[in-house]
C-alpha cells in the first residue's frame, strides 16, 4: 500500500468532512503510511499545498470533532482542469507531485465539477501509464449527481430545511393577520433541496402550500390565481421558492429583480438575490396581500448543529468504500449510493463509472412532481424522508459546538 | 384560589411558550379550577377570544412539547391599551369578561409594551377596588428590560447567534480568497443580540473581528480603516453588525440604502433590509473587497431546535414565580432574575414594580464595550456565557422537531 491523497472540492456541506474521516481512517486501516490532503482542493495541490493528516488528526476525539465540523476541513476550490491535449501542463506538475509523495490513490470529494477532475485524472493517467487510482467521493447539498441515489450532503441540507421553514411556520402564524410568506432556497438548476421543504408537513405542520421548482417553468398568472385562493382559504400561505426558478422566457426570477434598475448606495447595480423578494413583492402588489419574504442563506450547506445522522454515517461510509475500491484495483469511479428499499431504509455502495457522472445533471423527477407544478407528491416522501433521519449530537463547549481547523 | 387567565404578547422568542407552562403547571398545582389562555393577546380578549387550556394542554408530553415549540403558542398581538381616563371602554370589556370568566389573577408574558399593559389593567383594576392580580412574565430576545439581570429569550437567541455565527466562518474560509463577510443581527434599538456574536470566540475560532452595536455611532472613517488593517492580516474578516446601527446625522444604515432611491420590479421603493449589505457595499466599493452579506433573519426569534437549556428553565421558573406572587397577593409587578453570582452562575426570581420596567429600554453597559467601540470585553462575556449553556432535544419525529399547537 502506497500514499494516500485526499481533497475536497466545491461548496462546502455539513458532512463533507465525515467523506474525509471515511477516507482517512480506512486509508489507514488498510496501511497507507501516509494519508496526505490536498489544501484548498486540486488548486492548492498546483501550488503544492499538501498536508500529513497524521499531523493534524491526532486522535478519535478529533476525528469526532471532524464529523461535526462543517465545510471544507481540507479548504476547497472551484478550478477545472484543462483538456489535456490542449494543455498538459497542470498534469506534469500534479503526476511529478505524486511520485514525490509516493501516492498510490487519489481521492476527491465533490460533486460533478469534481468529477471531471476525476475523469481528466484518471484519463490522463492512463495515458501515461500510471498505477494511480483515481476515485471519485460524491458530496453535493444539490442532490444532482448521476448514478447514485442521492448524494452525502443533501440529507442534512434536507433536514435542515425541513425543520427551520416549521420553525418559520409557528412563527407566521404568530399575529392575528393574514401574510404569506416565501420561503427562498438553494438550487439554482434543480429542485432537491425546495422539494425537502415538503418534509416539514405532518400532524403538527402543514408544511409550505406551494413549491415552485426550477424543474418546471413560473406561470405567473397560475401561480397568483393559486395564492389568491389559498390566501381566502386560510390564515398563513407558505411558499418554498427554488432560487433557481425561470420565467417563460428563460429569465431566472431573481433578475427580474436586479434587472429592473436599481442602484446601490454608491450608483452601483445592486445585487438583489431575490427569487422570494420578487415573489413576495409581486404577490403584493398584485393580490395586497401582506407578504415576508425569507432566504434561508448558506447556513443550508453549513448547519452542523442540525445534521442527519443518516448523512453523515452515509458520508463516512463512501469514503471508506472508495478507499476499498481503490485497495481492489478500481480507479476512474465514484462511489455510489444504491438504495435496496425504502421501507426499512436499506442502501449499499457501489463503485460506477465516474465518466457518466461528470458534468451530468439529474433532475427531480416529473413523476414526483404534482400535475400543477407547484407541489412534489408521495413519491418524494418516500424518496427524501429516510435520509434525514436521526441525529448527531454536536459536542457543546460552553454552550456552542465545538469544531476542529487546520491551520 | 380563582381561575387564571394568561397571554403572550410582542414578538415571539424560542421559549415563551416554556413560561407559559410554567404559569399553567404552577396554577393548577396551586388550585386554580382553571387557566384560560387569552387568543392573540390583550388584543383577541377585547373579541372574546379565550380557551380553556385544559382542553389543549392534556398531559406531560404536551407540557414537554410545549416547551419545545417556538412562537407564541397562544397567538400574540401588539396592541396598546389607552389611557385610561381618555377612553375606559376597553376596560370596562375586558373587567367584564375577568368577572364571567372568574378570573383571579392575569398574568401577560412578554416585553416593555406588555408590561405597559399590566401597569395599566392594575392601576385601573385598583381604582375601581378590584381583587384581581396583574403579574407580567418577561419576555424578549432583545435583553433590554430593566430591572431584570437578563430576560427570558436572549440567551436562546444568543446561542442561535454565536452557534450559527461560527457555522458560517467555517463557510467563509472554504475558498483560497480573501474575504469579508458582513452578518446583520436583530436589535434595534440595543446590542445585546449583536454583541452575542463574541460568544463564537474561542480555541477553535477567532469570532467576529468588529461588532457594531446602536449603542455607538457609526463612523465611516474609524469603521473602514480599521477594515482595511483586518483585511491586510487575515485571509477573512467578520463582522457582525445590528440592524440599529446609525450613523453620526442619527439615520440608520439600512435606510441609506433603502433611499437611494432603488425602485422594485414594480416600480414601487425597494425594501431593502439591509444594514449588512449597506455595509458590505461600502466595503466592496472603497476597499475593493469581496464581500458576503447575511442576515440571520427571523430564526433568531424562533430557533427552538438550538434554545438554550438554561433559558428553556428560566422561563419556566418566572412563569411559576409569577403565579406563585399572585397567590401571595401581589399585583403590579414583573417577576424579574437577579443574578447571584458569575462563577457558578447562580440566580433567583424577584418580583420588581411593573411601572419601572414599562416602556424603559436597557442599553448595553458603556464599559462592557471596547474603546474604539467596535467590539465588547470580558465583562460582556462574564455576564452572556451563563446564559447560553446546555441544550433542551428536540423531540424528533421522522426526523423534524415536533411541535404542538393550539388549532
Amino acid at each position: 500500500m502506497k500514499n494516500v491523497l485526499v481533497g475536497q472540492s466545491g461548496g462546502p456541506t455539513a458532512v463533507i468532512n465525515s467523506s474525509l474521516a471515511g477516507v482517512y481512517e480506512t486509508a489507514k486501516a488498510c496501511g497507507a503510511p501516509h494519508v496526505y490532503g490536498m489544501q484548498y482542493g486540486i488548486e492548492g495541490v498546483l501550488e503544492g499545498k499538501i498536508v500529513d493528516l497524521d499531523t493534524v488528526l491526532c486522535d478519535k476525539m478529533d476525528i469526532e470533532l471532524l464529523k461535526r465540523t462543517p465545510s471544507s476541513f481540507l479548504g476547497s476550490c472551484r478550478h477545472k482542469l484543462p483538456d489535456p491535449t490542449v494543455d498538459d501542463r497542470p498534469y506534469h506538475t500534479l503526476f511529478d507531485l505524486f511520485a514525490r509523495y509516493d501516492i498510490g490513490a487519489v481521492f476527491y470529494i465533490g460533486g460533478n465539477d469534481s468529477m471531471d477532475t476525476i475523469a481528466k485524472l484518471s484519463a490522463y493517467g492512463k495515458a501515461v501509464n500510471s498505477e494511480i487510482r483515481f476515485i471519485g467521493v460524491p458530496k453535493t447539498i444539490d442532490n444532482d449527481l448521476m448514478l447514485t441515489d442521492h448524494t452525502p450532503g443533501y440529507g442534512s441540507a434536507a433536514k435542515y430545511i425541513a425543520t427551520i421553514l416549521k420553525e418559520v411556520i409557528c412563527d407566521s402564524s404568530v399575529y392575528d393577520i393574514r401574510s404569506v410568506t416565501v420561503a427562498e432556497i438553494m438550487g439554482r438548476h434543480t429542485g432537491w433541496l425546495a422539494a425537502a421543504s415538503s418534509l416539514a408537513t405532518g400532524p403538527d405542520c402543514n408544511g409550505p402550500d406551494l413549491i415552485l421548482l426550477p424543474e418546471r417553468t413560473f406561470n405567473e398568472d397560475a401561480f397568483l390565481e393559486r395564492v389568491a385562493k389559498l390566501e381566502k382559504e386560510r390564515h398563513n400561505v407558505i411558499i418554498a421558492v427554488s432560487e433557481g426558478v425561470k420565467n417563460a422566457e428563460g429569465v431566472f426570477l431573481c433578475d427580474l429583480v436586479s434587472t429592473a434598475g436599481q442602484l446601490d448606495a454608491f450608483g452601483h447595480k445592486a445585487i438583489l438575490s431575490g427569487t422570494s423578494r420578487y415573489l413576495a413583492d409581486l404577490i403584493r402588489v398584485r393580490l395586497g396581500c401582506k407578504t415576508r419574504a425569507i432566504e434561508f442563506s448558506t447556513l443550508q450547506r453549513c448547519a452542523s448543529h442540525l445534521a442527519s445522522r443518516t448523512d453523515i454515517t452515509e458520508a463516512y461510509q463512501v469514503g471508506g468504500a472508495s478507499v476499498e475500491a481503490a485497495v481492489r484495483g478500481e480507479t476512474a469511479e465514484m462511489c455510489a449510493i444504491k438504495r435496496l428499499s425504502d421501507q426499512p431504509y436499506r442502501v449499499e455502495t457501489e463503485m460506477v463509472d465516474v465518466t457518466q457522472v461528470a458534468n451530468f445533471e439529474k433532475k427531480v423527477p416529473d413523476e414526483w412532481i404534482t400535475a400543477d407544478g407547484m407541489h412534489v407528491n408521495e413519491n418524494f416522501e418516500r424518496y427524501a424522508r429516510p435520509l434525514i433521519q436521526a441525529e448527531l449530537t454536536p459536542i457543546y463547549i460552553n454552550g456552542v459546538p465545538r469544531h476542529i481547523h487546520l491551520d
